[in-house]
């Protein structure tokens, strides 16, 4: 048998390639090696492309793929979904089980650990969730980002009383949204793009165009723009003492009103990447639904072009499939 | 017996004046007159005097007085400092029991209500709390401060355990250092004037000159600075997960960079003023010290150089007196 030691990769490095002769990663200690079917692009991945991280490398952090190598023979061929983190193991935070939070981590496509959007990527056994054979790959590459929806959970006390208002109907938004639904609690979605608003619609989560006419009537508001103006509008929309949720990076720093946190006693609470394990429960029972997310799929040639898309407006999910 | 219905006040319209001649209050029912011994100037006092609040009125909030009008005789002639916060008692946030957050308060000094830099003020009985006789006018006007920083508490858990970073070595650094230090937890002052961290010093309260060589190793940072940079540096002190407590507002607006705050899960809480309760028994059991806190006293004619004199670098509480 003849391996090959080169794969295709979509790779930034100050600019955004295509690359046919990319090294084929080589597992290290206690790593599996994954090839690679389906990524997603993330707005995480489009900020890089904007210079965010000072990330080079192979992009990409949301996949499903295959084992190809392991030492342990019983997660050979195991369609997997992966954490993206990579800590060290041995610091403060990874003993006190934050290991998303070790200082000396590396993560899959974002800082030092080449990407998904290629043939194969490597990570730590540890890092991966086999999955049901029945759930499709299109459903499965959503658990990362599903799970970064679930964090809000771990972090903001909510119930079937809280009054939460989702700020964005991006494709974050609109899995924020789904989770909320799923909680029971008394949410809604605010918008700005009524085809996107339509998709929760037909999934009876309650969604608006606009914030015009709501009071500071929420006890969570979770931003999830993406843009400097999120903050003020979740401001305007939180009742004192209420929780501000932040779910997206900006690429610019804001000019922001802290004296409102001040005054009005606010939590803000920053929230990242979350637990697998009740996004892969939604997806194999059918509780969250993500394929009406996608917008489009290219094939790994079409890599660039597929990463331009996705910053067009009114996209949402773009999908690079490896096969 | 002839009364006077003019008295003496310090006085913001668009520029700050001392009054002989401006109206006696008359309180409203429910409301007690009092009579101010003492009052302190606070940096809100200063932010309303550079246009902050648009409010126009007399200044002031931080006061001792004695009760000389009320419904109640067995209040009348009482030492009394009182909460500056007026709410309308009946809204959603009344009866939630956050009345300094109800939507249609006034604030002593602040928001539709003359404040205490003056004579006479009015506030609602149940604003007020007799003091004991041995406790001093200057110690007892420092209560309302005081409540700000036992504010903390109520809002973040702190223990012995928690290693705190408070912010800043102004009038409430100063007091939520010793608060800090009350509680008993692992808390350092970190500040900028070696002569004002030498009061803290004297206490035995540890304190450090500038944050130089300490990493992100805490798990709290209270930000007392007033300073926009105050919260740039409280991230770069506080551990991921960790919470940045916001005491102070700020004039300006500032580039905040809140993708520190979501990629590090941080939390951050406004806090503003607080519980009167543990603040008197903490000065009742002379369990803080605030009199070395006390620059100098100005009488009430000389109540704008006393503004003044507060804005000057170095000075820490400067008291107002009207007797």
């Amino acid at each position: 048998m003849i391996y090959s030691v080169i794969m295709r990769a979509i790779v930034f490095d100050g600019k955004t390639e295509y690359r046919a002769d990319y090294p084929k990663p080589v597992p290290s200690e206690g790593e599996a090696l994954i090839k690679v079917s389906l990524a997603g692009i993330c707005a995480t991945d489009l900020e890089i492309t904007r210079g965010y991280m000072g990330f080079k490398g192979v992009l990409g952090h949301e996949f499903v793929g295959v084992i190809e190598e392991t030492a342990d023979d019983r997660f050979h061929g195991k369609r997997v979904v992966g954490e993206i983190n990579i800590p060290c193991g041995g610091c403060e935070f990874c003993k006190a089980k934050m290991p998303t939070h070790c200082p000396a981590r590396s993560v899959l496509g974002i800082h030092n650990k080449d990407g998904a959007f290629a043939d194969y990527l490597t990570l730590p056994l540890r890092n991966l969730h086999p999955i049901a054979d029945d759930l499709s790959d299109e459903a499965a590459v959503f658990t990362e980002p599903l799970a970064a929806a679930f964090e809000i959970f771990e972090q903001v006390p909510i119930d079937e009383d809280t009054k939460v208002a989702v700020l964005g109907d991006g494709r974050l938004g609109i899995l924020v949204s789904e989770v909320m639904n799923l909680a029971g609690c008394n949410s809604i979605t605010i918008g700005r793009h009524a085809e996107k608003l339509e998709i929760l619609k037909k999934m009876n989560i309650p969604a608006r165009l606009g914030k015009d006419g709501l009071g500071r009537v929420f006890d969570v508001v979770v931003d999830c723009t993406g843009s400097p103006a999120g903050f003020d509008d979740a401001l305007s929309l939180v009742k004192p003492r209420g929780t501000v949720v932040l779910k997206t990076t900006v690429a610019e720093r804001g000019g922001v009103d802290l004296n409102r946190v001040v005054i009005d006693e606010i939590i803000v609470v920053g929230s990242r990447c979350g637990p697998f394990r009740p996004a892969l429960k939604a997806l194999d029972e059918r509780k969250v639904r993500v394929k009406p997310l996608i917008t489009k799929v290219f094939p790994i040639e079409e890599g660039v072009q597929a990463i331009e898309y996705a910053k067009e407006k009114g996209v949402l999910k773009v999908l690079i499939k490896m096969d």
